[in-house]
């Protein structure tokens, strides 16, 4: 399968002078060629004259399947509060509202631009089943709330049920994750690491999201969280991308560059729980890398990675007065190619370069929200939205074909989760 | 012409329980009945099931025109630099750039659920002869930068000529508009106040949007900017609209709620320029009026009122640490109900009501970014955006249906902004 994309303004993301105009050749599932003109006989060519063409955005910390729970209890005061609202419904969640959630999460996800996501949820294999059904990549996490016997049951069987349910499918990985320190034992944590190094997986779990989760830490542990981790081992047992990371200090963020942690920024979650504005423009400058993620949509309430970079970019300019410190092109990055690193992806997608898989996607700026265009990066950021995104790439494959979706039934969606949601509100 | 809109969810913003299933039948220019069931034989019907049926949008505070140099000049650090790069293009700009750019800014509002905006620019009669040739309701400030004589020339002048250009449409209204303390004198501001009270027109101003506009104020006039254009007697003399407001202390807002004056909230805007979060949730709780505006595009760079929805409340959550000091309904208010308030519209716009002018829209809720609702107003605000909207409604005009602008040619606004743009930048 051969589909050229002509015409368009490339932005690969490798470097901020990189755009140039060209035509982009994806065959099977890699980009084979970017130049001025490429040649030849296509089973498709799509024209993308003014429109941008970009790395698929890399949505690196969610809750797929919290789908189910978007708007609901939403008048809450902070994360504990909320959660307190939400465990007892997830604790009535079964296979099939995961499934039917799990596949609105991976519609609503393509609409925006997005074709990896790292997932931390329940019932996992069956947003493997989704993944593998509409073709999106996934990153799924083997949750854990407990203790090491949790872990290990978990691993054991959960992560068994997630391969099994992958069935072959090659864009699913299966990732330990721990859910936080609140909720997980040391040995929790321990065995994930373990579990993780000896799969070829990484660890995700929350640090440092809410003051509270810091003082608590301090006050039951002793040290900070990034501290508390690094002294059970875990960085130096396996490469961690941590969600949130709201409030790392001088000393936490100097473990972490060493380790080379990741950091997921979640905005959006973050300023709606009223949990605070983790200082990114200063984790970079401490040369971190910085991914971006929507959370789930539950404390969102979307999965809108444009949304994400558009008040990841204002958070920063309003809280540290200086607008240069995080600019779009760096928020950008936050959404592709540092998201791709944060999970180990990034020889592989990312960045727009010919050999890596074509996750991709064609953003049509005609149109009035995004004319006149004038500084590319800006208009990505400040000015597009889901309404520019028009084609969307996974490994090659076509999932938004000129804003219809190829994979999934969105009527069919809608139908099964509101039906299962209003079941779970009966149960 | 009779227009039913049959089984949507009214949310008429009167009052936070007083949402329910109705239809609403529009006569002319005017919302007729809402009940249950309206039977009888009409022009068009809408069938709205699965809609939410809210009043349109009010711009409270924007630079319609400003459209051109959207993403410009993108990467200063406040506002003064940036105004000094602006500047030089302004005084550049003719009518013709006025008007195309007036037109794409009227086609963004409209797709985003907007129907009134209050504006302040050059050449306004341009923008006045867009909005009648589109239908939209503008308030148009006769923009002052200068000395008592520029205001008079400009009342002179400027006003008949967007009065002539008008040429009776019915939905412009021409308000004063000195544009800020530190560029108009006393005299511009007494001038303007006087003519405003002369005219039946209300007085829109920029005040407080920077610490540094507060400091030269309190250096130079030896008070605060609220003290300052009460000392001039601007309030007593005339109904006023402020934009940005974000900085005013205690002293300042018991002038402003004595004074009746209103303060129009420019969140993106106000983030992305670093001036600051203004205290909205305070502001409210001491009794002022707030409404909601976009700013022009090149400090935004969009005109998207659920945009500045979403971030006010994000803005409140995480500045105050109390999400439920601002609700979801509270900005849904600012962006209606209290936009209109502000504007002195409030008797004709803003709520859905028997009688009140047709101003509103059609939100399609069985979209995958916005299943399942759950919360109503946390939907518009957290979930919503411009794909849900379908239908727009201005004084009974339909200006959008399903989704295609019935007044506007895009693709002839969007070719002649780029030619005037381009033209702009060799000049």
């Amino acid at each position: 399968m051969k589909t050229l994309i002509r015409n368009g303004l490339v932005i690969p993301m490798t470097g901020k002078n990189d755009i140039r105009k060209a035509d982009i050749l994806i065959e099977n599932n890699k980009i084979s060629q970017i130049k001025d003109s490429v040649e030849g006989k296509f089973d498709k060519i799509i024209d993308a004259d003014g429109s941008f063409i970009l790395p698929s955005f890399v949505n690196a910390h969610t809750h797929l399947a919290m789908e189910l729970m978007r708007n609901f209890k939403d008048d809450r005061e902070n994360l504990q509060d909320w959660l307190s609202e939400i465990w007892p419904i997830e604790a009535k969640l079964n296979d099939r509202d995961i499934y039917w959630a799990s596949k609105l999460g991976i519609a609503e996800l393509i609409r925006n631009g997005c074709t990896t996501f790292a997932d931390m949820y329940y019932h996992a294999w069956e947003t493997a089943k989704a993944c593998r059904e509409s073709g999106i990549r996934g990153i799924l996490g083997v949750a854990i709330i407990g203790d090491g016997k949790v872990a290990e049951k978990n691993f054991k069987e959960d992560a068994t049920r997630i391969k099994d349910a992958a069935d072959g499918y090659e864009n699913i990985r299966i990732d330990a994750a721990p859910h936080a320190i609140y909720t997980c034992s040391d040995d929790a944590y321990v065995i994930a690491a373990e579990w993780a190094a000896e799969n070829g997986a990484l660890l995700n779990t929350h640090l440092s999201e809410t003051q509270k989760e810091v003082d608590d830490c301090i006050r039951t542990k002793g040290e900070h969280p990034v501290s508390y981790l690094n002294r059970l081992g875990i960085f130096d047992r396996v490469k961690t991308y941590l969600a949130h990371g709201v409030f790392f200090d001088d000393a936490e963020l100097e473990i972490l560059r060493k380790k080379d942690v990741s950091i997921v920024h979640n905005p959006s979650s973050n300023a709606k729980l009223a949990s605070g504005i983790a200082p990114i423009a200063k984790y970079r400058t401490n040369g971190m890398n910085i991914a971006l993620g929507t959370d789930g949509a539950s404390s969102n309430n979307n999965l809108n990675m444009i949304n994400e970079m558009r008040l990841a970019s204002m958070l920063s300019s309003v809280s540290t007065g200086k607008p240069s410190a995080l600019s779009c092109y760096d928020v950008i990055r936050m959404a592709t190619a540092d998201g791709a690193k944060a999970l180990g992806l990034d020889t592989r997608i990312g960045t727009l370069e010919e050999g890596k898989e074509a996750d991709l996607l064609v953003m049509n700026m005609k149109k009035v929200n995004t004319c006149p265009v004038n500084d590319p990066y800006s208009a990505i950021v400040f000015s597009s939205d889901a309404r520019n995104i028009e084609y969307v790439f996974s490994s090659g494959e076509m999932l938004l074909e000129k804003g219809t979706l190829t994979t999934l039934d969105e009527d069919e969606i809608m139908k099964n989760v509101t039906m299962q949601w209003n079941d779970i509100l009966r149960r």
